[in-house]
């Protein structure tokens, strides 16, 4: 008899994940000797003890070994409720009863910038990162399944800066593709059930129910009340949707980079008959693109800027220059627009 | 004293669109005498008799004939509930008291095709472009606020189908740019405002709050939900998602028109090698375009029909012919792509 379908399929999940590292680094899927192994490459599980990541570190564990690959895990202590060192602790020796090795636990100082979420987030990625590095790992695995990858998608859709915004999480993502992302097509209950039907125990961060913050309201409030006007596929269409949105803005991305170029004078400055003459979509880019060169800090110009750039070219009735985020001016001058620092 | 601001919001922006379709016939705004005024094109307003498009048509009557067009209204009875007879026949009434003149009240018979909505939809439309079509009007004007647009861009996330599904509605669209949306950057409750400070009586339509409709339920409880997750801005951020995905659809759309010229054989086969070259976004866009040629209903091709042609090029394996939609079919054969009927 073969495993539970859930278990089934987190275990298959990863081992395509694992595929594909193995074939990176010039491998074949495998059993090795002892020698061998202690010269495999590392994959590293980054586990908070919910039962996402820890039915990610249960089919790491299994898959691992006969892929031919060493698994360790990590977990980050956030240092936000009392006794999460004890929790970061238990979690650490719950991976080491899987059979992970190395483990470790990390305890982290979480800052203040961009609000709490985000400061927790820049806080545990640079611990993995570090761990990583350390580590000389050739991927850190991450839980987030398909239920996380909607909600992402909403929150992007809640900035309306267009389609960037909507195409969620990657699959693959970080310096040289170390994160891998293996339950994005996975369901939040397979995890879950997988968890269950495996005795592994999980812990519920609080965080995820506490309606003071964001995801939570819309895990618990916003998805279910469009699911229930849209009907169930709504979690399955913005996951999709992400897929499709990430495929066209790289392509957009690509065609602004090609175009930027062609629409400088000798000079390097940009010329407006040249701009005019280049779809919306993608002079849009080119815009965005030379603010950013110019200095103005991406995380802050947002589309209704790019708007009244885009008016100088389009809309152009003599008006005066527009300031951006970062100090950064720009003006039409005599048939050219210069955006400059200062 | 001026306007109440909301009356002011309604009519500047139909003032905005009366200019765009004076600009379009070569003319300026200003009044007109009698005489050259019974030669001056003619703006309709489709009214249902609900605040927006009650709104729209008081917003219309007083800005045409000061811009020297002339204004009448279009009301469809769509046989749906009892009475609706005269129900239509009281909004033309009061079309007519606004000053509105032709006004028309059309029946139409409401088939069962695509559900309810769709069909009633269809039906509409039809009548509208016959009566636009009777009267040689110059443009149609929809009621269509910014709320609908945000109700009709997470009904397109619901079906999954990338971004230009999210476009929402166009401000121009229809034969020769007939159909025209002065209210969709307007949210509904200044429609509302200007209707109840211009003392103008307005119709609820039971359907916008049944909740047997995909839409009522979006508009009452997924939508207010997603606000109490998201913040105020949602309804904002989905308008301004739309207009940026509808850009970002056409320049793909363009790139693809150019690129399917470009990837195939002397025989016009389509090449897998020069499919592959592709971006992604653009393949796919090239492939359901090829499809859709070849005879597959536009309607009913999804994007995990395109997924799995796509897997002919991307990820062939020899896997066998893939059937879709319209008895279409598709096939690698020999380094080519053949999709056809049969």
């Amino acid at each position: 008899m073969g495993p539970h379908p859930a278990v089934a399929a987190i275990r298959l999940a990863v081992r395509r994940v694992l595929n594909d590292i193995l074939a990176e680094h010039g491998r074949t899927p495998g059993r090795l000797s002892p020698d061998e192994r202690s010269s495999s490459p590392l994959v590293l599980v980054a586990c908070s003890g919910g039962a996402d990541s820890m039915a990610l570190a249960s089919a790491l564990a299994f898959e691992a070994p006969r892929a031919g690959l060493r698994a360790g895990g990590v977990t980050v202590d956030h240092g936000l409720q009392a006794g999460s060192d004890l929790r970061a602790a238990e979690v650490a020796s719950r991976l080491r009863e899987l059979g992970l090795n190395p483990v470790e636990s990390v305890a982290v100082t979480v800052g203040r910038d961009g609000g709490p979420e985000a400061a927790a987030r820049d806080a545990r990625y640079a611990a993995l990162d570090a761990a990583a590095e350390r580590r000389r790992a050739a991927a850190v695995l991450l839980g987030h399944t398909r239920d996380d990858q909607a909600e992402t998608v909403l929150l992007g859709l809640a900035r309306g800066s267009g389609i960037r915004s909507l195409s969620g999480m990657a699959a693959v993502s970080g310096a040289d593709g170390r994160y891998r992302r293996p339950f994005l097509q996975l369901d939040r209950q397979t995890a879950r059930t997988a968890c269950m039907v495996q005795s592994l125990p999980v812990w519920d961060d609080p965080h995820n129910t506490d309606p003071a913050y964001t995801r939570s309201r819309l895990r618990h409030e916003g998805l279910p009340a469009l699911e229930k006007a849209l009907g169930k596929g709504v979690v399955e269409a913005l996951a999709r949707t992400a897929q499709l949105s990430r495929d066209d803005a790289d392509a957009l991305d690509a065609w602004a980079g090609k175009a930027a170029a062609g629409v400088r004078d000798a000079d390097g400055r940009l010329e407006c008959a040249a701009l005019n003459d280049l779809p919306p979509a993608v002079r849009r880019r080119v815009l965005r693109r030379a603010a950013i060169e110019a200095g103005a800090p991406a995380g802050s110009l947002f589309a209704r800027h790019i708007e009244e750039v885009d008016r100088l070219i389009t809309g152009w009735r003599g008006q005066g220059a527009i300031n951006l985020p970062g100090r950064v001016v720009a003006r039409r001058q005599g048939g050219r627009l210069v955006i400059r620092q200062g």
